[in-house]
């Protein structure tokens, strides 16, 4: 079916319609209807677009957003991992590479290569872009939660240290973006 | 309340928010639920990100993926305008200018300006980035109406001539998708 390298990129692009279906625990701001992976992965390349100046380290804008836009992909095979799920471990996991190698592997064997690595780099969180990328994704259901008397934090009762720990990488990408953050879980928690 | 540049970006990035809340007449691959400005952002940039090497001429991908990350944004207070509706002028309206200034006027002055220059360039389609990004929204409704048996273009009774009129700029942008999308429609319209 797909021979020619077009031919495979409009196969990617039908293909991806489906991070509309992913269902996110976290739901829009001010509101009870849950955001689905496509419009968290527009809304996080925003975030960078607009705030990439807070980054602790000059980044890349080019890649970061290219991090943002394609970091839930792998959900269309492995399903939405929750951050605050205590059964399932959020890192990098088998199941999402193989996931990765399926859903790129639809493009050209170069433009699979350059994304599965652009994921890679992001889930490894060395690099600049990374931390700053993974910020953003740390960072934006703070805000909705903030929004939503608690959102997640009050649903699953996730203790404050919890909260803390498992979002202090923001400070390695933006300590701005951190100070802020922080804030919006001490004021919720405080009530 | 928003005094710093940091709080302005947050203050335009939950504005944003109310993106995911705006329908658009077309619906998903093989499906009749309805896309929102949001998530149809995300899929253009997506397709921009691995189609670029199809643009006629070469692009400045981050420019192109900045145009349509932000192109609908105006449609927050502006309301999506459908490509067919025969009353309304899709150009690029009053309202819509209006509807820049105010929202990326929530950002600090130099990236409003940024934008709102950007968001112009997309509307005026003069440059190669503007001609390649316009031609990914309109390319992306049509392979979801081909997948829908013909999805908005049956559903208003469009006929023939109007859609390759109103489609025909992909031309300008990407000769290889244009060809693809004729042949989109050459085929629903034979059937």
């Amino acid at each position: 079916m797909a021979d020619t390298d077009f031919e495979k990129q409009i196969s990617f692009i039908k293909e991806i319609d489906k991070l509309k279906y992913i269902e996110r625990k976290t739901s829009l701001f001010n509101s009870d209807r849950h955001e689905n992976d496509a419009e968290h992965s527009w809304h996080l390349a925003m975030m960078a677009l607009v705030m990439s100046n807070q980054s602790n380290e000059q980044v890349d804008l080019l890649k970061v957003i290219k991090m943002l836009l394609i970091h839930d992909i792998v959900e269309i095979d492995a399903g939405d991992t929750f951050l605050f799920d205590t059964k399932k471990n959020h890192d990098n996991t088998e199941e999402e590479l193989k996931a990765a190698k399926r859903i790129f592997g639809l493009l050209p064997e170069e433009q699979a290569e350059e994304l599965i690595a652009i994921w890679e780099e992001f889930e490894a969180t060395e690099t600049a872009e990374a931390k700053f990328a993974k910020a953003m994704d740390r960072l934006a259901p703070m805000m909705q939660n903030a929004s939503n008397d608690g959102g997640t934090w009050r649903e699953f009762d996730v203790p404050y240290e919890t909260v803390i720990d498992k979002k202090k990488k923001i400070k390695e990408g933006s300590a701005i973006a951190w100070d802020y953050a922080k804030g919006l879980v001490d004021d919720f928690y405080q009530k």
